[in-house]
């Protein structure tokens, strides 16, 4: 994964694993080549992540899957969208600007009723090798809760309460998560591809 | 207009009188009867504005305008829209929360380039009356600086550049701003029914 986000990797592991693809060695940014990544400044999830996973295949020379993702809210007009991890505006650690971007989301929806609290994750996945591209899209439909709940995840998981769900995306145990997430779902996708890859 | 905003009602004034309808009185809503105004909390500008002008013609069995506006914003997807007065979700005085609001916007946008930092200012006027209800929108078309210039108007107007000016909204003058303005070309459209009002 272009990324420095581990969580992100064991995801990608576990898939990989849960579907018995072998032959591939996934490493981390942080193992090969550090340099700056690409700011995302992409309209689309999915700019976003061919333009990271293009970096780093230039950078690396290996093939690389990068992840952009972020959450939809109906409300927002599917905003924050790309903007949601900066969506406060906030600098600071990763907890800081969770805590902060998840907040300014609560606020915003305070006057906005359970019934046009509707909201997704969203997450592109861009396969970049020698032979081509691919890029796919995940969704995971739920809503805004009220109040933030759980210890799990990050970024806007204790406020997501996910489709058919009582409980946050926060509460839920990773494998729960992977079993649903929009992560998951479009790294799933991305499988007949990566298969081709281990070939 | 069912509005404490004396601006807003300044403005409905300048227009009356620049298209030459007499025989109507205005009243603030702190003029007749103080009641607590509807919560905003409808999906659009026209809800917000029919069910504002709707609560005080009940309250005063007076014909009411009342306006609803904001911005959208395009690299927001329309937001922050109908949100637009509580888009930081901050307390406090209108100047408070109009530097909040301002503040956090310019943060979201800090990354996106200037070709897609357009955005409108929109106003809905409704007129309601014991003989119907009319609304009407009005659009106000430029893009978003990347600094607040200016100490006119109010709310979005020191990071709001209008299409062909070089100027913020609040280095305009009143009149040029009426000229122009989302809320005077709102009006402007509901002159029509005002003018059959007034017959």
């Amino acid at each position: 994964m272009a990324s420095r986000n581990r969580k992100k990797l064991a995801e990608l592991h576990r898939v990989l694993d849960a579907a018995g693809v072998s032959g591939l060695t996934l490493l981390s940014l942080d193992d090969v080549a550090p340099f700056d990544e690409a700011p995302e400044t992409g309209a689309t999830f999915e700019d976003n992540a061919v333009a990271k996973a293009r970096q780093a295949f230039r950078a690396t020379g290996l093939a690389t899957v990068a992840d952009d993702s972020g959450l939809e809210v109906d409300a927002l007009n599917g905003m924050p969208g790309v903007l949601s991890a900066r969506w406060s505006g906030t600098h600071g650690d990763a907890a800081e600007k969770d805590r902060a971007n998840t907040a300014l989301l609560l606020a915003q929806l305070r006057d906005v009723p359970d019934e046009r609290r509707g909201a997704a994750f969203v997450s592109a996945c861009a396969l970049v090798h020698d032979a081509g591209e691919v890029v796919v899209r995940g969704e995971w439909r739920g809503g805004i809760a009220h109040e933030p709940r759980g210890d799990g995840g990050f970024g806007y998981d204790p406020v997501f309460v996910p489709a058919g769900s009582t409980r946050t995306a926060a509460e839920l145990s990773p494998a729960e998560k992977d079993a649903v997430s929009h992560r998951a779902r479009a790294l799933t996708a991305l499988l007949p591809a990566l298969r081709e890859l281990a070939g």
